[in-house]
């Protein structure tokens, strides 16, 4: 029986546990000083507490944690990944930019144990649905695309390490940096007194972006706080490009006042456009 | 018989023209000082040449030149608009910001020539074809919306002077700004190893996004000359927002570096992204 260590039991990281205790596999996690809803959740998804001593004889490990974690997380575990005589590999699945991931291959290359870059594009694994695809990149693939046979579905990156993280970032910039765009434009057009005209002329010329927008403002709205984090490190992802730098600070800036106090007649505005345009297209 | 003044004979005001002619609207233009070139494309679109004496005197003058000469239009027919008796009705056109707008009406202000808001959104009207929308925002429109008599698609823009610039600033920004976050963001995937599959990813999840793109980075590089202005316009247009700033900064600069030579690897770049897409979408 396959071992897997799945950390952290979060939304995404259960819905992946879940799915591969569905599937016979043996799901360990990380529990300490974790809160009680966060037990229960892990407890329904199949998965097991374990310390890192045993975490760390697993056969794999999945690193899905916010992004600001995933450094921490392998130096924590580093020491004992380098103690272990049969190493796991370890892949890091984070929304964290090449640069990133880089920093920590080699902060796991001492220990000795296997890396791969992988990125989870899509929503987390459902019941009888699809599941997002989990990419992966880096040398010996074979033991990741393996769990094609345990519901996941796992592609092949090319490219080696950086490219998978390369990938979510780039994937990531177009889905919210074209939210943030829209959102500024539509805040715009609404101070011009345009917002009725937009909707109208986008609804005539532009369909499918129209309910885009009208569909991605409301699901926006509760996620804007983590995804100024997100936006920074597609900033960080473009650097070299100051065109890029620019872009996404902008994205950042506007997610920022929607999550805040003093954007809420924005959100306001672009939840009734959001309204107004769900309805124009249903009656189209 | 009408007389509208169409000025300048460009790309979308000689198409303008050509259409209100075929339609026994009597054209005049302004071709001093305009190369031999411009003056056969007036001609050939059945437009008549007429100092600025005659052209105060038609029933309409209708403003499309590119943005920066917007304001210096006005400038330099207002002294006629004041000695004329009969006064016609003034049309600003043009991509500028609802800010540059009011200049321009309070220019024509002290001439008492009755001044209209408009925005033109989509490409030259072709034979055969229907043409671009264009949008007019003020107090009396009848005599605007009656050119939906001469061929042309006429739509009124409620919320006033101003509103017309907005919605197509708003328009723009969209369009444009979208293929300023693709080109920005494919140019990263690419130097992260990732365009190959990225541009798989979306063939699978974003096929409508991809087909935009494969046809939008093709049309745009003759294009992003010219655009630059339109971004600092856009910008403008959002000033109060920072996000806005921020974002529409970058837009211009990815439009500057890809007309300019050192732009050149990003050009083939994105051109070999779109041709592979293209290519993918049809095998589809």
């Amino acid at each position: 029986m396959q071992t897997i260590a799945v950390i952290a039991p979060g939304a995404m990281g259960s819905a992946v546990a879940r799915r591969l205790a569905e599937n016979g596999v043996r799901v360990l996690t990380s529990l300490t000083r974790r809160s009680a809803a966060t037990r229960a959740r892990a407890e329904d998804a199949g998965m097991t507490h374990a310390e890192d001593a045993e975490i760390v004889a697993a056969d794999l490990i999945l690193s899905i944690v916010p992004p600001a974690d995933a450094a921490a997380l392998v130096a924590r575990l580093a020491p004992s990944l380098a103690s272990v005589v049969k190493k796991p590999v370890y892949v890091d699945l984070n929304a964290v930019s090449p640069t990133t991931v880089h920093g920590i291959a080699a902060t796991i290359a001492p220990s000795g144990a296997p890396f791969l870059d992988g990125a989870i594009l899509g929503l987390p694994p459902k019941p009888g649905a699809k599941g997002p695809r989990i990419y992966v990149a880096g040398e010996d693939l074979a033991p990741l695309l393996a769990l094609r046979e345990c519901g996941l579905d796992m592609r092949a990156c090319e490219g080696g390490v950086g490219a998978a993280s390369g990938l979510k970032m780039a994937y990531a910039g177009i889905n919210k940096g074209l939210r943030a765009l829209a959102a500024i434009v539509v805040l715009g057009a609404e101070r011009a007194g345009a917002g009725a005209a937009l909707r109208a002329e986008l609804a005539e010329s532009e369909p499918e972006l129209l309910a885009r927008f009208a569909a991605g403002f409301p699901d926006m709205m509760p996620k804007a706080h983590r995804w100024v984090a997100e936006m920074h490190e597609i900033a960080d992802f473009l650097a070299p490009d100051r065109a890029g730098g620019q872009v996404f600070a902008g994205a950042a800036e506007i997610f920022a006042r929607l999550a805040a106090s003093e954007g809420e007649a924005d959100v306001v505005a672009l939840l009734a456009f959001a309204e107004a345009a769900g309805g124009s297209s249903r009656t189209r």
